[in-house]
């Protein structure tokens, strides 16, 4: 039998500004455009949690969907939900948050507590049509 | 011949934070919760703009869907993408940026450019499970 | 200012049949066809509930999002979700659990907890495809 | 008991060309832009067809979904499902096919069948972002 | 030139509970918690089949999505469709129908039909935020 | 540090019609069925790229998604948008343009602008549930 894949999809709505602070303004606004703007703006972000593995044949379970769930709430949601990711969060203080930099926090603090039995994947909507998804 | 409908749909994404300033800082945070993050939190608004009347029996259309589009990214898009509510407009500087008052002011924005023939509505989508239409 | 329509999305898994039992299982078969199933199907209900009134100047919410969820999972969810409609709900004991039925029953039990001030609807969706709302 | 809606969604796709025939050359490429393309372009039109009334107590049905999704197939996909809508259909050899007289077209041809004691409307999604609702 | 994936999208209803025979009730009841009631609950299956190889290059086709749709039909939906997994297969009589043993036996029945030539990968969502792919 | 994906979604809305110059009519109307019709139908093309490498460290980007946007702008939407891709295109004059071959087109255009430093892949939706990925 070969390894399959859970998918468990959550959201999270937050605030962030693109910006490098070895940059000077001008370059930060030129690169970033919009995203730069001083005073933040915001995104609905969905996201989507992949681990794969074998499936015990007793449950027929690969994970317990709860558990995950809870996993998620616990390590990405209870820090980054209806905050400021810039400002209100250890992980961005000093990393840029694009959509690149949350997804690889994500797969780090999820990598962190998930059972190294299985693989892990992260897939990010920062809009509907600008997705990242790590590893690739 | 009755009247029909068209919607055009569009998006912006925003920061903001619920607050009202005559309110203590405790009651604030006990009535709006989260959503009263002082350093704001962001949402990506998906926004229908529906516009009813008589069809033009020449052209076939209510309304040309370019002009709508353009009418909708002059008076709302270009104030409010990858803006803080709050901070960065001045409707919502004295006004809290609950979906509800969203709805109102962007009815009314574009209710005072829109032809007089023609009945406005306005669907908000703050999050796929919480949305307001104006009027009822 | 005009009335308000504020909508919260939810959703609750459950099986059912649609049977009445004042007919012989051969008109019941011959009408509802594959719906008549005796051992039940299921589907994933998408369950939005449309409140509409006056906003509150204060708060500018025309009622607490968190409150009309927690009415909803009190009056609606923790009935339905994960159930057998026929036989683990005293609603659809001797009702069949057609879309309209089950939007008759939602809108019942909560026009009776949701104050008067407000007007109800309620868009049932049992399929991506099969829609139902009520009042029309 | 007050009258209850029920949704049918269904969905073609056609080719089709924004022309009146009775403008010139240049004021039909002025006015209809790219939609306009002498060849045509096309799309998938997602269809509701909306119906409402009181339901059969006895049933628990407004109307039979599947007798409306036949209803549905006979007079509006069998005539407009992969065709050049202006060059296949009688319905629009005289008729610009902008969504709105679609809807219309939609409306009349399903009016006609559908019981007297039915009320109709047409939701009619273009494209996700261009949508008509008959009657409004 | 490489291979490619052309994917087809189908879905079933279904009633369904998550249950061990070789475990006490208790057990049942503290692990799979509300998917265990012994009534059932039931959800709409969505299904997407990914068949990959090389296209043909006389037909522009990798396979017709009519055959591979039939097929879907045939093995699939004739089977499982406003069906309870539990009572009313064969495949589920002595399995736990969790999303991760549905894929599988979907995958099994779907192997067995489609040309060797090709690949077969299986997505099934269970519910928006419950999703499955095999193999992974 | 792995590769990271980052997803650009678009889309365009075409006509086509599926057809081999070297078979009889009979066999081009027996193979391809509906798709055959001389007069052309159409579909809106959801359209996906993802583009796969390592992260810049300083800006925290893959790739600017503005800039991947215009690419996709210039050589896809521009080319086939509000087109007919038998008539008014140089790619499928003589390619049948099936949605595994307009795949290959679009992946053959955009391979040849993007830095050969990136992975490409394609993901084009003909409709809601035909659906292809190039390269596998």
């Amino acid at each position: 039998m070969e390894k399959i894949t859970v998918v468990r999809a959550e959201h999270f709505n937050a605030a962030h500004r693109l910006h490098n602070d070895n940059w000077s303004d001008e370059k930060n606004k030129a690169f970033f455009g919009k995203c730069n703007n001083p005073n933040y703006h915001g995104h609905n972000y969905d996201l989507e949690v992949m681990v794969s593995g074998h499936v015990d044949p007793e449950s027929g379970y690969l994970i317990d969907m709860k558990v995950l769930s809870d996993l998620i709430k616990g390590e990405i949601l209870d820090c980054f939900d209806h905050k400021n990711l810039n400002l209100d969060t250890v992980e961005f203080r000093d990393l840029n948050p694009t959509a690149e930099n949350i997804a690889f926090v994500i797969y780090d603090k999820l990598r962190l507590k998930l059972d190294q039995k299985f693989d892990l994947k992260i897939k990010l909507y920062e809009t509907k049509r600008n997705i990242v998804i790590y590893p690739s």
